[in-house]
């Protein structure tokens, strides 16, 4: 399943700044196939439910690697089938 | 990677009251093998990440065939490599 | 605005374990006027958005007092003009 | 409470294609004295906690006129007490 997902990854019980964490996670999504953006609450990620699902797992494996024992994370994506949409797409459509 | 996870699906574009569409995902859900809760805003699931995003992928799918062309899922989780800790731990150790 | 909310709320930077922080911000809810009731992710909360936001600026002065000095909150909420519906009639209609 | 949330607003019930609704929220949180950004899935938002709130009630008010009988919100949001951080500050530690 295709989707625009708006993904944010807590590092938890590592003290108030996460920069350090946050740069790690940032460099495997850009180092993997798919299309994202950063923004100051997390990142959008368009593509398939199950590849994002793998980062994801990439991603809490890094953090624990790196001593963080708990992470939280929020995600929120739409799936459509009247019509594909990419983040371009989306953002093209309401400026 | 196990999880704890809070999940919320709202069918866009078919009028203000969706639970006959919540029903039949309640359906799939409690059809599946995974413990699962409903409560008035959502469901908590508890399982692999893996297994969770395969089974709101059946949703969507089923929704779909219900006339549903746009689906938005909101989805919270945490990991933990510190301890196991089921849904019924989590709220055993706050009451 | 009368909303049914699905509030979240991570102390950040504390060690893995939070129930101690959870059970606090528990007690505030209870004392609150608001309809409440916790689930194994998060705490729906039935009332004004407004009293809402008041109730989560005094969990965060609670978790401040604690020590905590950062916190991440998650938030979903829905409002409808159709009708009055409380979380026990969200519920009530997907049984 | 200054935070810095990422809002997004999900209007229900008015087919599959939101944004010409999107674009009036849009018009609203602009002319506002709030710093905002839009991305691909939401909006960042920077500033008090209750005037925020008082933003999306504008937003909910304005979605209504045009008839919009039911609307999904989903908000995250960080405070923090060791230091103040904008958006551009949260961008800037992790680039």
């Amino acid at each position: 399943m295709k989707v625009v997902a708006d993904l944010c990854i807590v590092p938890m019980g590592v003290g108030p700044s996460v920069s350090p964490y946050v740069k790690e996670i940032k460099a495997i999504i850009d180092a993997s196939d798919l299309t994202a953006e950063m923004h100051a609450n997390g990142t959008n990620i368009e593509g398939e439910l199950e590849d994002i699902c793998r980062l994801i797992e990439m991603c809490e494996a890094k953090l624990s690697n790196l001593g963080v024992q708990r992470v939280f994370f929020t995600m929120s994506f739409s799936s459509r089938r009247d019509k594909k949409q990419s983040m371009a797409d989306k953002l093209a459509a309401v400026s």
